[in-house]
């Protein structure tokens, strides 16, 4: 595995703390187990920004980006199932598959620390770059299938896996009243999955027309304002007590609290928000029942791995969703991830999602 | 609760073994907790059918028929719900909510012998009458929603409700392959209901096409049938290997081997169709791979109850599914349920599901 | 169901908050399906000496106790399992079977209001009395069994439901460590259900020598106490990370965020313990990894019915559990049950349960 | 990673069907992410006589085993966690973590084609050799705790892990009445497994006294033999319908038929028998309530990896449980292994399990 042609590249992150900007980083090179893949199409998140004004402390020098189709462009020699030249969908959550957590049966493990299945988020450079790493390639990437539009797999990565997985920690059943607080690109995936998994009344929390515009195509039923009231208030009238099931997609400290009120007895509450390291979580115990509710409070991040991946495509192939609904504005070329990425930093009104077209 | 006024009635059901026809019986009268209905809304099933030719056992004198949509006409003194005038939607499956079985948390419980929740199909008369009887009726009835067509609602008691059941059994995930064996109105029903589960490919084993484009419409994404070769085989072919479920909504005894074969191991098979009291079930063993396979074979009858319709009714008040779209063929007035009951006897090839408006 | 016959009665509670004393009511009557019982065996629990202080809000003349075995003195007429002389094991939840919430398969259902189905507890005079009432006796009451100790089928009704629901809440698998916050008698025979759910590691915390003796009886492995330092730095060093899962048996609000910050990722955190009504819970963002962590959080109070009772009573007749254990003071004869209630409020260091015997 | 020292070695298997015998072949070599261990402590398996004698189909030339304790003598250059002079239990089951089965969260994953997670049963030499080789060391190899004996850490690895895995299988509840049948080794394990996780009447089904003994040394409260009459009739009998969970450790084809009629509707029947190819698995449609009994019928076989097998110290290191009982006989040095493993294909009366000490 010779590094002799190695050269650095170019990549857009953050330089500090607050300082996003672009950076000269050395070419990554893969062990035998990893891929190399150059990037095609990716999607800044609102966990990149956040992430550069220091949300997960204090990091520098670091390419930024998690979501990303791309090109394989080297393997190690142990890889058997990737080879240069395959265009690849790649998880936003890679987990090392040999390591305990995920033998325990949950792909979002949290194996060489805290989200240490996050790679690109946690432990390594993004994907924001001309080059980046993939670990165990075998078990981590998938073949972006021919009869999926690119745009659409893209969104597979995060916003759907995470956005569907909420509804699977919310264990929604047929018929449930769902409330989703938040319905910016994972707040709509969770909608699109709330229908997607038998819900009834889906009551989606948010504002902004275009986001409502879509909640309402994917299945929402409802919208709440916080400029129309207390939104507690508002949903506990709305379902005569609470509603079955309440998805936290977006938010602040105080969300966990209205999200507990907003759910009756017996009910779960399912989180998936990023909260801040200063954040204190509470709320009120007669709101819990005083500990007798039976409210389960659940939460986790996107789970990883292909497999994660080729099922949510299924879904994709099959005409189940369409999850490019939910990019609202595209880019073109490695340059314009810059603006990519300062947008979705100012997230102006009309913003969802954008993307950036990296092959010319 | 005096019988003085006690009258007969007119139903229609089994004379003997073979023999369907009118009855005249007793009118009958509520306990303390039950209701008397009028039905307004009925429709045979094939269980009807296969209970007048003996499927059941020997009975005789037996009125027919479990669903129904009614006018509560009477109830007893500690019904706190329902008044007489009423609208109400019947479960087909109406359980002793005393007994033990439901205490472990299912509805559709062999309390009082086997299938004992299932009264009106092994334990009393049923709703082809002029009258019929609901035990607990606070637990066992719901008002019709405003909101819900009435052709609508009837499909839940027992189509709706076992079809979604199947897909219930068999632990549906986002992105499965789903094989629905039989495409008569359950099977249909589990095919809309492996798509509201987030089923990706859904494979319908079916050939009359009236069921094939309704399958369709409900979310199958391929039909398969035994006229274009052996059916395990196809599956295997399609899916290779198996699919990730495989639902039993028809067929006879061979059916469960073949919906054995037809799923790939860690799979599971859900069966909600009666076979008959002279089958065997019979796979080889390695076709279960010898018993190391992970293939989880599970079975059940309808869920029942009112919180069960309601959820059901849930789905259609917010258009997630059109539960009429099984709906062949409606007939006018109590003399009609004959023709509607022989039609569904006679299965011809345009038969879906009959319904009986009973009002004038 | 004339009351010509009635008389008033002797029962021991609280005449007003902070007051407790014998009070004189009105026997209770049945309903068609309810029972009346004479206690034969009583046990006082803190959540009675918690009422009588006013933790459940302004309650006035309330007959408390709600853990009994006795003896059937009438019935209702609906009622078939139960006659009076039948000797009897009263589960302290006595769901009403026929409302909604236990449709959905949980038998300590919020039907008629927040923990409605404690009815004891919540809706009606208690047990410390001549008499009492019992709803849906076929549903709710459990023949002794001849060949279980009452003492020991008394423990069943709260102490053991409610201990071993806590270990079905935090879903103990094979091997795992397990923390119970408090092992007063809850926590004790969470510590019991624990091994029998196949805990490895078990850690009691808490301090009174009587208990920390009997905790290492029913399997704790490890005793933390707060003498020795911060209850979640011990538990952290030993666990070296987080235990899989932690019980909340007792505490304080504070309690709330000792057990997340002890549970590993990926754990589960499960409550018991009957919060304040002023209390907040309260948690660090961090300690819950910013809503990343995949720490479940669940609670609820006691499961009830007869099945429920009837499955504890087996692991007793078969000899897991030694429940008597638990029972550190014994009391003979009615007026006795003011001592226990007393000394229960007092909570002298050596006192565990203690229970009161009524027969002569 | 020169085979330049590469040398031939000598193990125990078989030659050809029916054949056993003594055979030399190439010492294995690692790859990077592999480790070559040098057994200390064997057993053999009736899976291994089974395969001997062409149960498994035609093999030729193979060493046998998969239940091993040994040092680590070679390490390939990717693994990061285990160096030569390690003591280590090895997992008879050591899936392949970056194939797709294990990402769906099961450890005995079909990867790489039937049973493929089951290398040394299926696809490789064994461990009765001088050495042999271990995938993914870091994800399947254990370190032997200091404080658990050899001969009960054997145990763990494939009788413990396939006993307890039936009780996971059976789903066991607080207690419920579970049938064993077979009281082998693994049903033994199943036993004690059942106790582990809160089973109340333990009914084991077997005949040979030192089984018997131990059976109830594990918590079995009954035993039924087939000399006292039909099997099925008995426990009908005894458990007034049937028992809540059936396991099947044992036994032939009419075993399956047998397990379904002995399990009341609702329950559960558990497989980790290994059926013989030419077997056909069938059960009377009235067994399985014709498709309405609710009876789960589920089948696995061992799980496997690091993780799995240290959960199961666990409980050896806290006392749980004491595997060791089951070792009825024990041989030294590498010679009797040919002798441990013709006892194991004789099935004198008196075996449960032979262990081999390797080491001088």
């Amino acid at each position: 595995m010779s590094t002799s042609t190695a050269k650095t590249m170019k990549g857009y992150g953050m330089k500090s703390v607050g300082a996003p900007g672009w950076l000269e980083k050395e070419r990554p090179t893969p062990g035998p187990l990893d891929a190399i893949i150059r990037p095609t199409l990716v999607a800044p998140c609102s966990s990149d920004t956040h992430t550069m004004h220091g949300g997960a402390g204090p990091k520098e020098n670091l390419i930024l980006g998690h979501e990303a189709l791309g090109e394989v462009v080297e393997v190690g020699n142990l890889v058997t199932k990737f080879k240069p030249g395959d265009r690849v969908v790649i998880p936003c959550v890679t987990p090392d598959w040999m390591a305990p957590g995920v033998q325990s049966g949950k792909s979002n493990a949290h194996d060489h620390g805290f989200m240490g299945s996050f790679k690109f988020l946690i432990q390594k450079d993004g994907v924001f770059a001309e080059y980046f790493h993939v670990n165990q390639a075998d078990a981590n990437l998938v073949h972006l299938p021919g009869d999926v539009a690119p745009e659409a797999a893209l969104m597979t990565v995060d916003m759907m896996s995470t956005g569907f997985h909420s509804v699977e920690l919310a264990e929604v059943a047929y018929g449930d009243t769902v409330v989703v607080i938040g319905i910016g690109p994972v707040g709509l995936m969770a909608v699109a999955g709330a229908q997607l998994r038998g819900a009834g009344r889906i009551i989606g929390i948010g504002t902004r027309p275009n986001c409502v515009k879509i909640a309402r195509e994917y299945g929402a039923t409802d919208i709440v304002s916080y400029k129309d009231g207390d939104l507690v208030q508002q949903v506990l009238e709305m379902t005569n007590g609470g509603a079955d099931k309440v998805i936290i997609a977006g938010g602040g400290s105080d969300t966990f609290r209205q999200a507990v009120e907003m759910t009756r007895e017996m009910g779960t509450i399912a989180n998936v928000n990023f909260f801040d390291i200063s954040d204190t979580l509470a709320m009120p115990a007669w709101s819990w029942g005083l500990g007798m509710s039976n409210k389960d409070i659940r939460c986790g991040f996107c789970p990883g791995g292909a497999v994660r991946i080729k099922k949510l495509l299924e879904l994709i192939r099959y005409g189940r969703v369409d999850t490019t609904k939910i990019i609202s504005h595209k880019f073109y070329g490695f340059e314009q991830m810059e603006d990519a990425f300062l947008l979705m930093d100012q997230k102006t009104p009309d913003l969802i999602k954008p993307v950036v077209y990296l092959d010319k």
